[in-house]
């Protein structure tokens, strides 16, 4: 099965880029400097859209750099977007053949913008397009649902901000990552155990916030394109205002709830889903809270900034076991094609 | 009840705003025009936060400004917030009194940004922490499900549009909404006929693209806000790489596909809808189209970057209509406030 393989892999890709891709990301870095953008747009869909959630965090939070999302059918149908010639406009495609980010990054650059792509092929349309490119080092990703991919690009993303912020802390914690994305995978085997509990629920809500706003996007992504169920990731904040009335007793949510600023609310979060008896599936790294769920999926103590990239792991093999406890064909879900092209 | 004497409010609303709020938006557009700002950012929640969806594409495709979403968490929990100071920073909350979104205006104002409220009320917190407000002009909106103040933010959003640009044509555009804005809730009666047929549907897919992918989230919300299920939003372009393999016989879908330049691609998207046996619901302008679907939702003829505005009309009126089909409290539906505090 080439997803639970790929879902293994992650660490060595992770170790890979550390140590391959440094000098390419200071390079990338200099010139970023150099260009000096009072702010940066990124173009990405599906799981990539959610590397690019990552970033417009990180990099306002770390580099105050403002972060716009691409808005591409202005690029592609109307042919009349919004003006980029300033920014470092980031196209993000793991087989690089997206095609209408590359027509943003087209654009920018013909306008003047920096461009960077963020794929897994140096030979790739979005890669040759841009003026930079950092590469994933991820192998050939060959389930339809990506995973490596995924966490390599939030790899790429904080190796980016650490070269930009220029602090040696930052590589220190980057160090640390490889290690803790494989006690991540080693204490997320247990959810084969309880994963057919969930066997028949069509629904699963998803939620984050701040730098694991990312991290509800994607699970729930992995969730739906594996199991086809209706699956939605929020906010907390969003989801506390509206959705959450759609909570009765036997709903199933996953909070993404690691250490840091974001943690009051999510436990708060979690007081509320159980007074609706919902079943409450915890990603953290807080003992207390994880005792708080009805089932616990622990990861690591890490640093918050980087927990998105192991935090997404557990999630990713609560889809996988989904898939397998429904008898679904796991590397190639119905309806979906490994390259996204749309026009 | 409220939320009908809301909805055909709409015209009237709307048709004030024309009247009385030329003025007010001509004396932001100076202030932003001599500010010169390099780009755009905006900070809502739910409702509000498709108003600024919509402003992302009309800004992007009429002013070519660049417009980013707020993270409202690196503000508020976080404390560390990107580098607005150059930015026109607009703020849009209904009740002006949604903290989260006040503290990103407060921040900017601070470091030097242009800042913009767009809300009911004058007195209200968001109102006073803004160098300039543009009122809503609706009146006090009773129903918790917003309607009337959406497309009245819509509405401003457009005039904002207008008074920077500085074109007669879309004036001249912008007169006719109100009697398009009349016919639409007239041809949207007819769905009380029969909004009874999918009073079992637990779930519901909203496509649009373009300047109508805002009105696909709206939409969406709304149906999830007054009946509680699991309604999902997507771009259709999203949609097609992915979330499409949940589509099966019987599953609801509405698109919103008016004349433009995206009409190819919801066409397309009908066709594969119809393979799969989708209840297919259809707002459009376009007769072929609605012929095509199960239902249609027919809005009039209308300059496509204003259709968001008499788009979403029958949504919010399926939206009532399944509430009411379902017995449910139609004004106050379970788990919402009317106004939204996250710190």
């Amino acid at each position: 099965m080439h997803l639970q393989d790929e879902i293994a892999q992650q660490p060595a890709v992770i170790e890979r880029l550390l140590g391959q891709g440094r000098a390419d990301t200071e390079a990338a870095a200099a010139a970023i400097r150099d260009f000096d953008p009072p702010f940066v747009c990124i173009a990405a869909r599906g799981t990539s859209d959610n590397a690019a959630c990552y970033a417009q965090y990180l990099f306002g939070h770390d580099l105050r750099l403002p972060v716009m999302l691409a808005t591409p059918s202005l690029h592609t149908l109307y042919g009349q977007p919004a003006d980029l010639s300033r920014a470092l406009v980031i196209g993000i495609s793991q087989s690089g053949e997206a095609e209408d980010v590359r027509t943003v990054l087209v654009d920018a650059r013909r306008d003047g913008a920096l461009t960077l792509a963020i794929t897994n092929f140096d030979d790739s349309p979005l890669a040759q397009a841009a003026a930079l490119h950092l590469p994933l080092r991820a192998e050939r990703e060959f389930s339809v649902a990506a995973t490596k991919t995924y966490t390599a690009q939030l790899t790429v993303v904080a190796m980016l901000a650490s070269a930009l912020a220029d602090e040696t802390e930052h590589w220190d914690d980057l160090a640390a990552l490889p290690g803790l994305a494989r006690d991540t995978l080693e204490s997320s085997e247990q959810i084969a155990d309880w994963a057919e509990r969930y066997r028949y629920s069509d629904k699963l809500v998803t939620l984050g916030r701040g730098f694991n706003y990312a991290t509800a996007l994607e699970i729930s992504l992995k969730v739906k394109e594996l199991t086809y169920i209706a699956s939605e990731g929020y906010s907390e904040a969003d989801f506390r205002h509206g959705p959450i009335a759609a909570i009765d007793r036997g709903h199933p949510v996953m909070l993404v709830a690691p250490q840091g600023p974001t943690l009051a609310g999510m436990a708060d979060m979690t007081r509320r889903l159980a007074e609706r008896y919902a079943e409450i599936l915890i990603i953290s790294n807080v003992d207390d809270l994880l005792r708080a769920g009805t089932q616990a999926l622990p990861v690591p103590a890490v640093p918050e900034w980087l927990s998105p990239i192991v935090s997404v792991m557990p999630g990713q093999i609560y889809a996988m076991q989904q898939a397998l406890a429904r008898g679904y064909e796991v590397d190639k879900p119905r309806g979906l094609s490994k390259v996204t092209i749309t026009e």
